[in-house]
């Protein structure tokens, strides 16, 4: 019964308006796209389609404007049977498009955010949140302060609860963001990003992982994934690590952390180590980077 | 009654999505627009919205797609109180979207455009429609083959008509693309583009006007309007030209050629003079440029 809890992502979604080149546009000119591809973004939001690909019950939880973007948002969840039945919908806000222009000839991916307008979500949303429906609950950084109230709201349900009943949290640290850094000590598990450790001045994961592992709460496990370097993690058992797994060649990198975090998920969450988890991250995330978007993933590593 | 009568374009619609930065993305960073807005696009349908803008009832007849694209588009044509009677939705296909950065520092505008595999309007389409409605039909040169029968339809229904009830015909001739250039000779009012007169070695309108005028059909005015050197035309009265209106600053160059070809056709399709319609359509197409999208255009000239 406890497996068939959900796991449940909040954080972001957005929309990727993904323009494949074979040559990067000079600024002034008129140029044609060799494809274009709509694809539901944002890092939670990518971290569940891996999750549901995988073969895990998940839930997404963010905001949401109204409006045609949104309506594609929304159908494309439903198509990767990711409950959002926590997505608020926001109808004076719109959900603006992130542009990536993606070169063929290079592999270089340049990307054009948007401020979203949107307001993150609350504590006070996620009071709202019947809790037993979920066995693992993973927050994308972003509003750092309500997302320490939000998980404070875990701990004190995990605290009237026996031990494999409880709700594991993680977090994710991936911006270079001072807010962001109170929430080290927030998650039984810490995903930190490479940007952050070398914005710290740290030359390698396992720098990295040393370095910041007094942030993290008394048992918890921190992984720092490195790109093609592989990834490392640091926890009460040690040091472990695992080196890529990179394509044949490489086609889309765009959310290969996301797929990474939601491998990594999957397998702790299903009672594996953490070893195993790296080791599958870094084999799902580098088999992703050699095709567009994620459904390869359902064929390779499904466990459905 | 004939004043009721509408102004149909036929031509393209296409999603503009439109990205303001204040430096042009360099290849593989990631940044972040000052703004971003969605905007229908397609030289039609513009012209559509200039005319309607102006006071002019008026029609598009294009295809679209299904899905969200194509709601915002219907949507946002509806506002503009423009009839899509004549729109032929296609289920199957998408309806890609044109991504503009557009830099405020410099001015420039960078366009990557898409393929469409939207079917083109057909002539068996065009046989459908009642034209009486109409008073005024105009043609942005696509499927020219096509676009010629169309308007074979058309000079057959005229030829039942008295002088005063006959249908105008306009076309543009806009691309570098040689099947356009059989347009010449089919419209009553023939609009030549910048591109294609320095595209056939014409340094100036009044040399594009004098090496295409041949070209036409007799009686026909021959419309090339040259940016900030306003435009001229020839026809049967002789050459007349308007020079530009610039706005106090450049803001959005975006579907200028299109204002101008609308607040031509309104003046003409009103009964104004061929001076008239250059000087409006270089006085609307200026005042266009000072403002993001066409809205100023109803506060500044509406007739409504």
């Amino acid at each position: 019964m406890e497996e068939q809890k959900k796991i449940l992502c909040v954080g972001l979604v957005c929309l990727d308006i993904i323009n494949v080149v074979d040559k990067y546009p000079e600024e002034d000119t008129d140029s044609r796209c060799l494809s274009q591809r709509w694809q539901r973004g944002g890092n939670a939001s990518n971290s569940c389609t891996v999750l549901s690909l995988l073969g895990a019950p998940c839930a997404f939880m963010g905001s949401l404007s109204a409006g045609p973007v949104a309506d594609f948002v929304l159908e494309d969840f439903q198509k990767s049977c990711i409950d959002v039945s926590l997505v608020s919908e926001h109808a004076q806000c719109v959900l603006p498009a992130s542009v990536v222009i993606s070169n063929i000839s290079t592999g270089s991916r340049t990307i054009l955010h948007m401020n979203r307008n949107l307001p993150d979500v609350t504590a006070e949303d996620f009071s709202k949140v019947n809790l037993s429906q979920f066995r693992w609950i993973h927050w994308e950084g972003r509003n750092a302060d309500e997302q320490v109230k939000m998980i404070q709201q875990v701990e004190m349900h995990n605290s009237r609860l026996p031990q494999q009943q409880r709700i594991t949290v993680s977090v994710e640290i991936e911006k270079i963001r001072e807010p962001l850094y109170q929430l080290f000590p927030h998650g039984d598990v810490v995903f930190v990003s490479k940007d952050v450790a070398r914005h710290f001045g740290f030359q390698s994961a396992e720098a990295a992982l040393r370095g910041f592992y007094p942030r993290v709460r008394q048992g918890a496990v921190l992984i720092c994934a490195w790109a093609e370097k592989g990834a490392s993690a640091l926890g009460p058992d040690g040091f472990f690590h695992s080196d890529a797994f990179p394509p044949p060649s490489l086609v889309d990198t765009l959310g290969a952390g996301d797929t990474f975090n939601a491998a990594v998920i999957y397998t702790l969450s299903h009672g594996g180590t953490v070893q195993e988890a790296l080791t599958f991250g870094c084999r799902v995330a580098g088999a992703k980077c050699g095709f567009h978007g994620y459904d390869g993933i359902a064929e390779k590593f499904s466990n459905k």
